[in-house]
């Protein structure tokens, strides 16, 4: 049987609150009272059904930020996991349950490398702080956004940002994410002319008139990516059209599809793009867009460079800089200038049935950060 | 005010009946008892919900039959009609009601004709019969199809036969049909790979792979048409594809389309021009075909030259001949290797709200009918 290091406690505990989006179900009252006791400042900061919280300790010098989420992904068929997803056991050295990986368990650890950290230089240098919201997995609009905009209004300043998301792919450390690529997706109209399938000239057929577009922009190679992003990416995640009736040409059709961006372009550069080819085609249409988030960039710096020796010091492999992947809250706080990098364990079960970890990751990632603290904030 | 003449009284009577398919309202009897009282044979032939029947005057020689359906289509929101269309009213020389062109209005011109006929030649050549369902509108499984099934089945032989379909564009008599095309469907489903829009590598977009596989399919020439049929076309119906969700790649898309053909090219030929391009484009695919109908072509002959003849003397029109429109039971009564031609009223306002026909072309259109009889049957 594995041992109950206070990490993997911790996580338990954690993993065993129902906090699906975008309830907390006391999750952050139970890292809050850890952080009070190690001296931490605590700041509550709800914005309506969210909870979120920015803690802190230290006055000055430079600002290394534990950013994370409390909330998890619903369960799907709970009688279809091996254990009940918010009642967590170890199998064989192996921890289930909803949020074991995304992300009650980094959670557990960052509290757990605090208090070591903490305990072995009460006095360190600069500023260690939390940024936990409830909403990562929901809208995403009372969460993270809400607290850095409350942040950047007081010019508050966060160097330094370690977000918890499950980075590793194979194994622990192996990928830490230093960048996101920016991502919108656009919500296509196309209009033709409705009739019968057996007077064709007198219908005008939008399904005959958006294949070529969408086969347009499927094969349009964007941009090439460059050293930090994988090149440019369209998918069509939506298309309907027809009224059911075979013998209807349908008078109009819908097709959604969403970009993820490097930093080669902007959003401006490809909504262009996107409009000239469908003007080429002479398409009749609207679109309207939605924009989720810019690409973030971290450069190997300080930052990157800590965690870089704290993990090969720790678990004996070297990370691999990485920004593919989808969004998360890090977009968010890179708008403060913020060098933000992601780092925690194994995504392979994220949002799955019978989410896992390896129990002993926990306790091998709660040592990285501490030795990252270590690397930066060691008095 | 529109003097009320026999055709027009009757057409008005069977418009009063609400026959929406498979509803027949006692048409049928109303048709029934007005040819027994001309001598007719009557065979009541009911399959399932739908009534039919086959009437018959005359023992030997050629076969003349007038063919048609009492049912009609849905009104569709009856207050928004200028009369209520079950209550047909002539105004302005209009017959405004449901079934008024489509094809209530050519029965009554087919009963009032045969009447005039018989009357004026009681011993008529050949024989005269009458083929009539109420369910033409609808899933055309239990109507036309199984009567002649029955009548083919005992070696029943139909020379002629003149469908009441509105077939006249602009004036009364300008456009007879010779033929229609054949029609089927075909139901694809593609098979791709769902997975996230942020991880394309790992997800195969059913989508981008119809688009150009549809793109192709609808730009193709199958053929060019004949002298009697307009070029095959090909119309995608309905596409439907995607979770709802804006981030995720689908993992099927579904696709119906209809073909029109003409007779230049079997549903066979078509079947494998199909299958050759999903192939060349590597798809993993079903497909499940529909066969809706052969197309069927009546040459230029003795019953059109009476047909033209007939036209000609009445209206001072001579008639275009069209393989082009929509299928009708027609198609049904080919495969006893009949002659058939469709000729009826003006169809601008057919399966709309506020159908309606000019009151004095179904009177016409009698005279027209009796013509045709003369010229084939007169003794």
């Amino acid at each position: 049987m594995t041992q109950l290091t206070p990490t993997l406690e911790l996580a338990l505990d954690l993993i065993s609150r129902p906090s699906v989006t975008p309830e907390d179900a006391g999750c952050q009252d139970l890292m809050i009272a850890r952080l009070e006791k190690l001296g931490f400042d605590i700041e509550r900061m709800p914005f309506g059904d969210v909870k979120n919280f920015y803690a802190k300790r230290g006055n000055s010098g430079p600002n290394l930020c534990f950013a994370g989420h409390t909330d998890v992904v619903p369960t799907g068929p709970e009688n279809e996991w091996t254990v009940p997803p918010f009642k967590p056991e170890i199998i064989d050295g192996v921890l289930y349950g909803r949020g074991a990986a995304d992300m009650k368990g980094s959670l557990a650890s960052m509290i757990t490398a605090v208090e070591a950290f903490v305990t072995a230089h009460p006095n360190h240098n600069g500023q260690i702080s939390f940024l936990i919201t409830s909403d990562e997995e929901g809208p995403f609009v009372d969460g993270t956004t809400r607290v850095v905009d409350a942040l950047m209004a007081r010019n508050e300043q966060v160097d330094w940002c370690i977000v918890g998301e499950p980075s590793s792919t194979h194994t622990l450390g192996d990928i830490i994410k230093n960048g996101r690529r920016g991502s919108f997706s656009g919500d296509l109209t196309v209009y033709g002319k409705q009739g019968h399938v057996a007077y064709p000239h007198l219908a005008v057929n939008p399904i005959h008139l958006a294949a070529p577009v969408l086969d347009e922009l499927a094969s349009t190679e964007w941009d090439n990516g460059n050293d930090f992003f994988p090149p440019t990416s369209f998918q069509v995640s939506n298309i309907h059209s027809g009224t059911g009736a075979t013998n209807v040409v349908p008078g109009t059709l819908s097709a959604q599809f969403n970009f993820r961006f490097s930093s080669e372009l902007t959003f401006e550069d490809l909504k262009e793009k996107v409009v000239t080819i469908l003007n080429k085609h002479q398409l009749d249409y609207d679109i309207e867009w939605t924009y989720n988030g810019l690409p973030f960039l971290t450069k190997p710096g300080n930052l990157v460079d800590a965690m870089i020796d704290a993990v090969e010091r720790t678990v004996n492999v070297t990370p691999q800089l990485s920004t593919s992947g989808g969004t998360s809250d890090g977009r968010f706080i890179a708008k403060m200038g913020t060098q933000v990098v992601e780092l925690g364990p194994i995504n392979a079960t994220i949002h799955q049935l019978n989410e896992c970890v390896e129990a002993e990751s926990l306790n091998q990632l709660s040592t990285i950060y501490q030795r990252i603290l270590e690397n930066l904030m060691a008095n």
